[in-house]
């Protein structure tokens, strides 16, 4: 078979493949990131990449998303043009993304916890050696001392740490450091040091998100965190969201391929950290992740297939702990890997992590969580109950399924303010606008609906006169930004459609948030605290979510954001066994409402298709 | 480095081997067994082989142990002698072993378990599919049920499982058959086959001896015995016994190649079995292996070093539940590995499937269960409280320290009668005599104290007038065998010193059980029941053993053999979690009495090298 060498600028990467691989694939192999939402199936657009030198395989099919001037600058498909040819490949500014608005803070940072009592444990044991009076087995002189110091006398021992015990003691004076950890209601050594290593042990807690992969590196003796890391996930290659990916995942493409590309971050990001610090990767002992439960079907390799089919069942919802190694992730062989246990199929373990992290279940107080994204997760509850949920936002906040709608990064519209007919925006690193992100749209849509430009239903005033409001086929859309000051040198708009869908958006969010408090019988006003989690949520405006229906209408101090919650949730049951275990009552005991099936959430739905909300009384402090 | 070509005969077998290799390492390349009693330390004299073609290297330090004209015909010894030319090796009968005389039966061979409780079961699940009212994760659906089955909320399960899981479920309408085993508070999964296959289970029990290797194909689904094999421990190359072969394995020689020889037979012979019933070795799901504890070290490939020395500390008494294919052991992948624990370093695992496959340990009588070889095991005890303690015995009944003492096999003399001067005598398989084993041995001391040939302090009357009492330097020695009756063309004769031997060997084993009885406070009357175990016992003619004061004197209907019953405990743990629950039971709770530490066991000993006795009121029974 021939081979042909692609070069992709401006990284100015060259990567050698078979004729007939498709630029998507060049492109991974080669490292470099071309953005993907639907999954290569050719549909979304966004893996759009110029031909600047070579002679292209058929692109026909790609044609309808181009304009013909970029037809004829050589615009195609990554994901549906073969290579035939050596190829000089330009990738532009809106097919890639950069990683500098990765989310990889969170709240309780520089919390040390009080007790540490990490979930792999050093213990160093001076042993007596053995005499006439006292000669008990090698493993009991070990396991009497270690089984106290534990306070169990289950002890799950590997085969080769029994085999080198007899030389490790009698070569270091009876003198070594047993690495344990708690496997449900069992013990387990994983590995025995000569001498007294208790001074040295680490983790690593792994967010494993939809759109990145953020690790921190933690030192479990001081509870400190060392360092912190985040990428975009490698999974994007196959599809921006999690049903993308199953699609892929359970077509042709299979498991492995998406198994294996966040398998590639986790090691990246892990290798990173422990250079930064001059740690061996082996120095790490045992890693927790938390991710939806989608993504960590996909981290474990297990079968998400079913996720996506009614009636939603995933393989686990309760993961075994297992050595990282077996999943391909370098630490320590021995090293162990927890997974934070999910509520069920669209509530995972991040949002576990989260409630965790942010102690609802420990306190008296109605408390909320919630994670919006694609889909918009929410936790309610307080010591004694737990309920939750999953809307299905769509793609509209994270910048998908709107025209010009973006990734919150360099060049997209965050900010916006309109008077009359004069408009000033913000983007994000004050570069020439690209398209906008999901808090610019919902400042847009509170600014188009404050200026009377569209009305509460969302629709257009059509008799608006304006320069900015453009009718073609009857179908209105708003110029945010003019083609001479944008990056593409197109015009930067919002369409009716778009308006639409970003109320589709909210009205879900909103439903959901009061279908579960009407379950449980409770007004806004038991609202003691509203967390707001996750990329999306920490560039959030209040009081214009608010003011647009998305959030109830609360006294703004009750809205807390709290970043990464699941990374915190992550890093807290690395540093505490305990903190594990309250994960796994909070799985179990979380009662999962299935809004699918839920009736009234249909008629909350509905009702919450306005802006703010067909029932005004539930948004006192907004008026349009 | 040059290569030579080494034949063996009568097998013709050749091999080649690097200059300067041994004979012995030649032959154990070639698969073909030469004796070997000192572990290669050139001073036994087992593993002589006569050159017939091709020169050796140096091979004078053996002389001493060769006659001139044996020197003349190329005899050396194979551990001694390094390859430096192509040669043709004859190995003589003397120096190889037949597996004929293995014993591979035991009492309760045909023993259908009442109630079969494997340690490894398979569970057909025939689950409701999902549904939106039940819609729990496909692990949980599996392990609701299952749990329920096992009696156990605690259930292991490694990640291929879980990762095949959700096809295999929907591939095959939901039924499955799951595989678990116990591993102590702990169930685990070990796979997940699908359908129902619960018609089809099958396990091996090995008794891991010194000197054979023996194991049972069982079908673990009727309980029913498939098939037995047995083979002469590999390890025999590494000294013959396990003393030899831990100075072996703690020198330079290392664990490894002493570890890989035991694993070679149990292959081999599991390999064999289920070629004779058309199974796959990967049908196999459970091995048990119950062994002496420097033998279970051997197997597992613990480091035994410290057993020999004071104060005899092994690496463990409790082994881990493991995969069998840790150890190199082909049996199914996820097949499991349980070794009967043992109560101390030279109280094994063989002594603990012993005493509880003769139910010693379950009923009001007093029973002993004894098994004599290099050392004497001895265990004594009821349903209320058990004792046991090791003798050093030394090679006597097993062939080893006498002149012409050899293994029980072909040509070894196994009975004899003197009257006066006449002498008969039998051979196993009654071809030409080749030595005396140690059944012979016992009946020629009998034969010889009865006939005043001997005192009862085991000194040969000086004066008597025999033709077959030769005295050399002061040095008496009887023949049993002329030297044309026999195969070498040697007279096969019995010493002083032999019955020097012999009598150190039996006082150490009598002194035992006499320890052991007044340590408990009891008398030889308050024993119910005289097991005698092993290889050695079958062989044991009771009232001659009673008569040189070997066995306490006893109605000889208290003696009774069982055979293998470390083979036959290692079958019952394999077919009852409850059997091998008994046999941890009684691991821990029997009472060791470390007999080189125990003050009246010198008297005893000192009192019992006597014919048969120094207390002839021991003896009511026996007059010489």
């Amino acid at each position: 078979m021939s081979q042909y060498t692609v070069t992709f600028f401006p990284n100015d990467v060259s990567v050698d493949v078979d004729e007939g691989a498709t630029l998507a694939e060049a492109a991974q192999k080669a490292d470099v990131f071309i953005s993907n939402l639907c999954g290569g199936q050719g549909v979304c657009g966004r893996c759009r990449v110029q031909i600047s030198k070579g002679k292209a395989g058929a692109e026909d099919h790609a044609r309808a998303l181009f304009t013909s001037d970029e037809i004829m600058k050589g615009y195609v498909l990554a994901c549906q043009t073969e290579v035939h040819d050596n190829l000089e490949i330009v990738v532009p500014p809106e097919s890639t993304v950069d990683d500098s608005q990765i989310l990889t803070t969170a709240v309780g940072e520089e919390m040390v916890m009080g007790k540490a009592n990490p979930i792999v444990r050093k213990i160093f044991l001076g042993l007596t050696p053995p005499s006439a009076d006292d000669n008990v087995p090698d493993f009991e002189r070990m396991s009497r001392v270690l089984t106290k110091e534990i306070g169990s006398r289950f002890l799950d021992t590997p085969l080769d740490c029994l085999q080198q015990l007899s030389d490790k003691l009698r070569e270091n004076d009876w003198k070594i450091t047993a690495t344990v950890c708690r496997n449900r209601n069992n013990y387990r050594i994983l590995k025995i040091d000569p001498l007294d290593t208790t001074d040295a042990q680490y983790g690593v807690a792994v967010d494993v998100g939809t759109t990145t992969v953020v690790a921190q590196l933690v030192d479990l003796i001081s509870g400190r965190i060392m360092g912190v890391k985040g990428a975009h996930n490698n999974q994007a290659s196959y599809g921006e969201d999690v049903i993308s990916r199953m699609i892929f995942a359970c077509g042709k493409g299979g498991l492995d391929p998406v198994h294996k590309a966040v398998i590639k971050n986790i090691n990246q990001l892990i290798g990173q950290l422990c250079e930064e610090h001059n740690l061996s990767v082996e120095d790490i002992n045992a890693m927790v992740g938390a991710g939806n439960t989608t993504m960590t079907h996909f981290l474990l390799g297990l079968t998400p297939c079913s996720i996506r089919l009614d009636p939603y069942v995933p393989t686990a919802r309760v993961f075994p702990q297992i050595h990282a190694q077996e999943i391909g992730i370098h630490i320590h062989p021995r090293g162990i890997l927890e997974s934070v246990p999910a509520v069920a199929s669209y509530v995972g373990g991040d949002i576990v992590a989260g409630v965790m992290a942010s102690g609802i279940a420990e306190q008296e107080e109605v408390k909320v969580l919630i994670d919006i994204g694609t889909n918009g997760e929410i936790a309610i509850g307080n010591k004694d109950w737990l309920v939750c949920c999953s809307a299905s936002a769509g793609p509209a906040f994270e910048g998908g399924g709107t025209r010009c709608g973006m990734r919150a990064m360099a060049g997209a519209i965050e900010k916006i303010e309109i008077t009359g007919t004069d408009l000033t925006y913000e983007t994000i690193n004050h570069t020439k606008p690209k398209g906008i992100c999901g808090s610019g749209l919902i400042a847009t849509i509170h600014e188009l609906a404050k200026n009377r430009i569209i009305g509460q239903d969302g629709k257009f005033d059509r008799n608006r006169k304006d320069d900015r409001l453009i009718i073609e086929d009857n179908i209105p859309h708003y110029i945010l930004a003019h083609a001479d000051e944008t990056e593409s040198g197109v015009d930067v708009v919002i369409t009716e459609t778009d308006v639409d869908n970003l109320i589709k958006s909210k009205g879900a969010v909103f439903a959901a948030i009061k279908s579960l408090l009407d379950y449980i019988g409770l007004g806004f006003e038991m609202i003691d605290t509203f967390y707001v989690a996750g990329g999306f949520g920490n560039y959030l405006d209040i009081p214009k979510s608010v003011a647009i229906g998305l959030l109830p209408d609360l006294p703004h101090e009750k809205f807390q954001f709290i970043g990464n919650s699941s990374l915190t949730g992550a890093r807290m049951c690395l540093l505490s066994e305990t903190a594990f275990e309250t994960c796994a009552n909070i799985a179990s005991s979380m009662t999962n409402i299935e809004l699918s099936t839920y009736i009234p959430f249909t008629d909350e739905y509905i009702a919450a298709l306005f802006l703010p909300h067909t029932n005004e009384k539930l948004f006192p402090s907004v008026s349009y």
